[in-house]
């Protein structure tokens, strides 16, 4: 923690691009091609039944590239792709407290999709900010699981 | 280089994520709203004027965020958003040799938008991916001008 402090207090809340979320229809044709694109291997796959979908992930410097694939017609990746395509989805922020970060973010007028932390894929707890309040960017902010 | 030959060939050409682009109608009114989202301040902004784009960084870990405002109403920032709003507009990844990365990825089957490298903001030569070939995300190479 000293290194954090000492390099300010603005780094405490929002530590780094995590990962990046990318919706795509069917991971079993943009896993070679990202793997091609990264020229990096998949290191995993899984499965969160509670978002319904399916993750893959790569490794590039300190930052996940992470696709998401819908495992249900109805699901909110299936219909995210349905409105606009596949495509950047989502950026995920490591933060150092997510319940801090959260109610810091309320208080500077940001509206929030999760006032709770829930669980996701990769072992972390999650909260989405509404993109309305942030250019129409979908930002998560996301917290390993200790 | 001796740290990227022991992590493997992989790791020679696509280094790290170097920035997100994020296509915003109005500077003056997202820089305020993404040092507040980020926690940080806005360190630099620049214009590109063979672009037609203004641009603003913000440092997040080994990540920078770069907001996108277009300064004609026709440029291709201009026209990003008449199509698809505001949001992610690419994600740049850090190259080791931004002509062999073309050369390696042209031979893997993807369309480059810039066959050749152009000065791009930030001092880095750039060339961009075509979306088509990568499942809608525009990817950029980067690479320092030294």
């Amino acid at each position: 923690m000293v290194s954090l402090y000492l390099s300010g207090i603005n780094q405490l809340y929002m530590l780094k691009v995590e990962h990046i979320g990318i919706a795509v229809k069917d991971l079993s044709a943009s896993v070679p091609l990202f793997e091609k694109l990264l020229n990096t291997n998949c290191y995993k796959q899984e499965t969160v039944m509670t978002e319904q979908v399916n993750t893959a992930f790569f490794q590039k410097g300190t930052t996940k590239i992470e696709l998401l694939e819908s495992t249900a017609p109805d699901g909110v990746i299936a219909r995210y792709i349905d409105r606009k395509g596949e495509g950047v989805h989502h950026i995920a922020f490591e933060v150092e407290d997510i319940e801090a970060e959260i109610e810091r973010l309320k208080a500077e007028g940001f509206v929030l999709i999760n006032d709770q932390p829930k669980k996701g894929a990769d072992n972390k707890l999650v909260a989405f900010l509404h993109p309305k309040t942030t250019n129409s960017v979908l930002i998560e902010l996301c917290m390993e699981i200790k």
